[in-house]
């Protein structure tokens, strides 16, 4: 495509994430135009489509991909959902940013693996998008330079305020920790390879019948051993926090941003900020411009079909601990030439 | 001009911050394209200009405003080149980022002001960019819930690594004071009326005959103090904090960023950014984002010319403070209605 | 005895920790007066000895115990020497500070126990310092208010720069992490039923044969889950933090004291002290103030022989643990009604 | 006096001040006895002079001073008593820790320095604790180092959260930015030259007719400039900071002390300490224990009445500033060869 026209982009799924991403690639993202969006309910694609100038609705994600104008497809719809609309991509050879998970369980990502294979050349970038948060990205600069030595452990700290209704105890595996998981892999650059889940005194603010907060420990391909506090329910905002622990220093990412305030009551300090959308914004919106800048270049980077499927594998392990209370090996197909 | 089309942008000034603006406009900024690049060197002009699709380049400001396909200008000459293009740009009627300082002092800034009254609506938005730096928005938030009650000091500190051989003392005050005279006139919602300037003892990175680092007071219209150290040879880094002092409570802005690092010589912490670039980099492009989003709009938001006039009148004051070692009465004509 | 006269005390053992105390008691604590030393090695003793007025030297406990003016001992030997001198204080019915560990085992603790018991009153402290550390002890303070709800999970670090040569693996436990064992129980105010230790990829600073750093995990009577890591080699410094994982909120202990540095190559930061007896430096001078003054009221307070006895047990389990891999259950007598 | 017998202090003055150093001399300290304390009001001194085994009560310090078991003297009563106390103790050539201020005055104190200089050597040691306290030890330390180069200027923070009803506007600089000036001088080791009192807006929460808070400026002989923030009624804590601001870098003591609570409101943050007996307790203890040790080898160390003279004259300069709302400079005498 002519690098100086903006990229026609059909959005896929418009519920919270997708109408965010809407908003972002018309009002932040340079050099993209939203052409498409595209949800089984046809009323709300219409009234979302209908404030968009250029911009048409559809009901079924083939018909947006047909569409003259769609050069790219960021897809956002609810999980199951994911690898019909991947495969649909991959036939049309078109780019896409697929929002995590890639699809919800290995068999079927292993699916869009090989699809992408038999393509000859990457055209899916997953939506991890903490390796594109300003922190995360000085925490893998400081590792990668080598000065620190080897990592020996990592510790993760995920928190909450709270969950909606609908979210079940497993999803604390699937949909969050997945983002460690990854955070890992992408940090230490080596696969991850037993998960064990262990299940502390749960907060009385957790629903009955969930256990939360969870501790989790990776072990990875070198023997780091990686904890993560995976916390749903903590009641008082939202915090990622990381700490690598080197042969030759100790790094830690922490929540001490912003202004710090004294009041009347003697306290000093800052305040957590209550959601991912707040603390992640910038990650945001540095993944799809990313997306956006590459795709115009006819190139795919950032996060593969094969960090999708290591994710929906090293989840099934942790979900399989979660329910047993045991130590789970994490089986992974060897990885192909093509993803090295 | 219709808002889904792009905004063609004319920038004057090809040096570091010009350069800069193009590089943000083409591939951060959503809405905006360059389709005029204005030097006095035309070899530069032209190089840039070629790199751009549908981007001509010019030696005139006044020409690059006339071509068909310019709705807006962003300056970022030096100073004394502003007064003639911002009166061009407000004679044709074009919405203007001007790069501070507005003018080189009050008496053209004044010529400016009296410009837009008579255009009847505001078109120029000087470039304060601190206004649009996420912690002092957080700050002036703060201050503006009422909540801590009246602010009774300011406290700021501006630590540079190192000046360029060509800056003067007097630039201490016109390029880099004046960011804290406009973050305090905002922060305050006030005018400043009087300003003195103290010489510590000096440092002996700084080159001969300048007094290097300087503390300079503020006073406020409803008596608040405000100092501020001016310190351009510290050596190690790009340092701005401030700190507001109020009746209920105390706010601090602080450059603990990013990831905190414990290292084999048993030292923990962060590292400084290195220049205003990196630390003030997200405020430049909202900054401009905000502008061009205005603009397509058809309005003018952000700093104005009278912020503009007055931070040029507390310079004046500042320098003649500098010069003569006593305290110096800010002197501003009466604020225009048109400016309320 | 009379409150007024000074409390007199014999020291036993003169290595490191012994050393220290003698210097404690003469130039740091009120009220007391060192009047006898004791270690095996004669020579060694008797210098010490002879640079304090009014104090004697002896190379068996029991002599020194019998000495009129020996009110109370301070027993600093190995921890092998532990018990004989303990029973032995016992049976005279003299007051005790004891070093941990109380003994090296849980057998032995357990014959500690008997004795006292049939005593009838408590006359033996045991040296867990960190409970009188100013942080822990506004750490427990802050727990036991119950504003914070119940405590869910403690997350431990204990590193140092390096270990001693002598120093083997199974002392991590023994003599490091038992530290964490006790302030857990302390914290929690609840015994440890189970322990799992990890092993993590180890720095190539440890010593051959031995696996630093590891990952210790205890769970306790509530269900609390706290994890430790203990590394003996980090290299840098010597850091103790902690924090608690709440249902209501998040109190974290960490390391910044005394002034930050902000230097010449743009970091900013501070120093991570060097040993223990600098960090715990006012805790160890609390600690034996507090045990001066209990006795002198002619009672017994702080950590107590049961304390001691389940350190013991755990560390027993831990050890175990460490060996094969595995968690190990905590295996503790019912605690007797004298130690409620 | 023989090194092994407790050291017999008469203590002058026993209102706040004076009840917590007897506290101190029998509970923290070691090697000291209260043997006397004094107080006009003669039942005050008598009720506490009972609970103390060996002490006696007066109503005169000469009295106390004559008792046979009195080896040295602690002056806490009002500062306009500190003159005839001192001259008295100077007279029979006794050591004594004078409370601060010195005197009231600087010519009160100019006769306090020659008495001390007829007797031929140090006996008064200035209770100026700060320099007893273990941050501003560290940074004095790491200034006298000489890595950072000359320290340009030193920014202090001085907050109190009310100060008693009878605290006067002049108080502000003679009982609390005295503590900074001292703390000027011991740090850089140079006197100060000129002050300048700036008095901005002022807090509701000052009564009637003070302003409160305001901006001090001293001007050293090196050329260092210092600003002081005197807060007495911010309303939320004690404050206590200090940033010196060097060639080759900065140091700053600030108050992030102690646990780190982040709660279920979403802030996280410490606690400032309520007054300055919790700041400085430590300090406290330190102070009188190195006096008490220094007595009794027979030296005078620490703050001396050359550094209690100057902390007047100073003083007077700034209420003098104050007053005027001018510069002033400040004169001393040629320091005696007897200080050097």
């Amino acid at each position: 495509m002519p690098s100086e026209r903006a990229l026609g982009v059909a959005v896929v799924g418009t519920g919270k994430m997708g109408a965010d991403h809407v908003r972002r690639l018309r009002h932040r993202i340079s050099g993209a135009r939203v052409r498409a969006v595209v949800d089984i309910e046809a009323e709300r694609a219409k009234t979302l489509a209908d404030a968009i100038e250029g911009c048409a609705a559809y009901t079924e994600p083939a018909a947006a991909m047909a569409a003259r104008d769609v050069d790219a497809v960021l897809i956002a719809s609810p999980g199951p959902a994911h690898e019909a609309a991947l495969l649909e991509a991959l036939d049309r050879d078109l780019p896409v940013l697929c929002e995590k998970p890639l699809t919800p369980d290995a068999a079927s990502a292993l699916r869009v693996l090989d699809a992408e294979q038999k393509l000859g050349h990457r055209r899916v970038q997953v939506g991890f998008m903490r390796r594109y948060d300003a922190e995360y990205m000085k925490l893998k600069r400081l590792l990668g330079k080598g000065e620190l030595g080897r990592t020996l452990m990592l510790h993760h700290r995920h928190r909450n305020p709270a969950m909606p209704e609908w979210f079940t105890e497993e999803m604390l595996i699937n949909d969050s920790v997945v983002h460690e998981m990854d955070v890992t892999r992408w940090l230490l650059d080596q696969e991850i390879t037993a998960v064990t889940v262990h299940k502390p005194a749960s907060t009385s603010n957790a629903p009955a019948g969930m256990s939360d907060p969870q501790f989790v420990l990776f072990e990875t391909e070198s023997g780091a051993l990686v904890d993560v506090e995976i916390f749903g329910h903590c009641g008082f905002g939202y915090q990622v926090q990381a700490e690598a622990v080197c042969e030759r220093g100790i790094v830690r990412m922490d929540d001490e941003h912003g202004p710090r305030l004294t009041t009347a009551d003697g306290r000093w300090g800052g305040r957590v900020t209550p959601d991912y959308l707040e603390r992640f914004e910038d990650a945001y919106d540095r993944e799809v411009q990313a997306w956006v800048d590459a795709t115009r270049r006819g190139e795919t980077t950032g996060p593969s079909v094969w960090d999708g499927y290591a994710a929906a594998a090293v989840c099934e392990a942790g979900v399989l601990s979660q329910r047993e209370g045991r130590r789970v090996e994490v089986d992974l197909i060897e990885r192909p030439a093509f993803y090295q």
